[in-house]
């Protein structure tokens, strides 16, 4: 979002700084974000189409597919298709899509709030599942893939992405099952080495001690004696927690990354982009 | 509490067979039901003992630990001191308790609701996590040790526990962090070889679908058209959801099993306690 934010307002200001109203450029303006809108959503496509063709090939035998994904990576979050949830789309679209489970994703409930719209309502097959629960899953319900999206990869494959991504990818490597991040180039940073250059945002405990405005965490009433004047103070307080937004996963543990370019490892992914930035001789996409 | 309520009735049905007023009984009963708590409740401590000892012993070169517990496994799902939550206690009494992370174990929230409430009122210095959180938290905040509790133990020593417990073990395993089981030895079934004979209950939808009696999931409206007769039907439907209770740690990822006789490694837990039954002829406690 600050990606599609910062190209509009790159494409306004050299139009602002002509000092003219820019209600002239009113179409002009709307046509320059349709076409963004529309590249944006071919560019998910292309993900979609590249991502279902890498997992459906390296799972030969099986006819039917069951994939687990994270959080909301929809026509919610993207535009229209998606990018995790587009290869869904589109294992679904070919007809070879057994079941997707998805994770509520605590605190914020991106997958239950958002994923789940998205998936009862395109009548997919699907099954929710809680954060807490994708040990057992693999373990039992024979997972064939997982994908997740991203918020930022970075040069070596390091990959930021909604906390809980992590540890997906380490139950997915201890269960041998493969674990794929799909990403527009728009969100590779080559500017970044690695994931330690990433800051990790710190959101506020209402996130997880309340849900629609209720309280759903205990609170503790302390009582404070003072020694000298025999007095009772009785605080309220709530429970401290810890509420980071991201996670970083590390490039090893990440079997491909999906882009509109294509399918690429992450110890190729720095070296593919600048050839083809190199080969169309400006910066992609 | 199966196995309480179980002992409670072996004890109540030799007096009904009596055929006598069970009221003349009353206070033998009360003193047994005494007896049970008292007993339960010093097996608890000496849990609690034998826990914060080893766990410390093993953490040579650190003055105060941070600890990450799971569920509620404290004087709301025990009797008065605890297990897992027990041993916290008595390190957080041995003054050589940093900080006690806990999780908030969804779908029921035992970590938010319960957990929370015990170690805000006995003033241990707490932060709560999501169960999605455990991968970033192991990587970034030196834990020093997992301490869980157990619905059941098996000869082998798989560990059935509270959904999530399984995942905590990997996740530990991958972290190179001890992971330790506190049970008392009533929780430990000799007749069950592994944990493949434990079955796994499923949960019904709205522990995870709603909160306090409020949806939190979204539903979608899907409209089915007839292609015959052109009329669109409405239907609404929630997600789809998958609710295990419980999963099964593998014995060979538990670091130590914390018992009133000690602790034990699960190799040698079946041998050491059929010994010690021996040595004091009886079944245990």
């Amino acid at each position: 979002m600050t990606d599609a934010a910062k190209t509009i307002i790159d494409y306004l200001i050299p139009l602002n700084n002509k000092q003219r109203n820019l209600i002239f450029y009113i179409d002009e303006l709307l046509d320059f974000i349709e076409e963004f809108l529309q590249r944006d959503l071919a560019n998910n496509r292309l993900i979609g189409q590249y991502g279902a063709e890498i997992i459906y090939q390296n799972i030969s035998n099986k006819k039917k597919l069951t994939i687990l994904t994270h959080c909301n990576t929809g026509s919610l979050a993207t535009v229209g298709f998606g990018t995790a949830l587009g290869v869904i789309r589109q294992l679904a679209a070919n007809n070879v899509l057994q079941l997707v489970y998805f994770t509520e994703t605590r605190p914020y409930n991106q997958g239950s709030r958002l994923t789940a719209y998205e998936l009862v309502h395109d009548r997919i097959p699907h099954t929710m599942i809680c954060d807490s629960m994708v040990g057992l899953l693999m373990r039992t319900q024979s997972i064939d893939a997982v994908i997740v999206g991203a918020v930022r990869v970075t040069a070596n494959g390091d990959t930021a992405n909604k906390i809980g991504t992590y540890q997906l990818a380490i139950l997915a490597k201890h269960h041998e099952i493969p674990f794929y991040v799909a990403a527009p180039t728009t969100s590779i940073d080559l500017t970044k080495r690695t994931g330690n250059e990433i800051f990790i945002e710190q959101r506020p405990s209402s996130e997880m001690t309340t849900m629609k405005g209720i309280n759903i965490a205990a609170e503790g009433k302390i009582s404070m004696k003072n020694k000298f004047i025999y007095i009772y103070i009785f605080i309220i307080l709530g429970v401290q927690v810890w509420n980071p937004a991201f996670d970083i996963t590390p490039a090893q543990l990440i079997t491909g990354i999906i882009t509109e370019h294509g399918v690429f490892k992450s110890d190729e992914l720095a070296e593919k982009l600048l050839s083809l930035q190199r080969s169309i001789n400006s910066p992609l996409p």
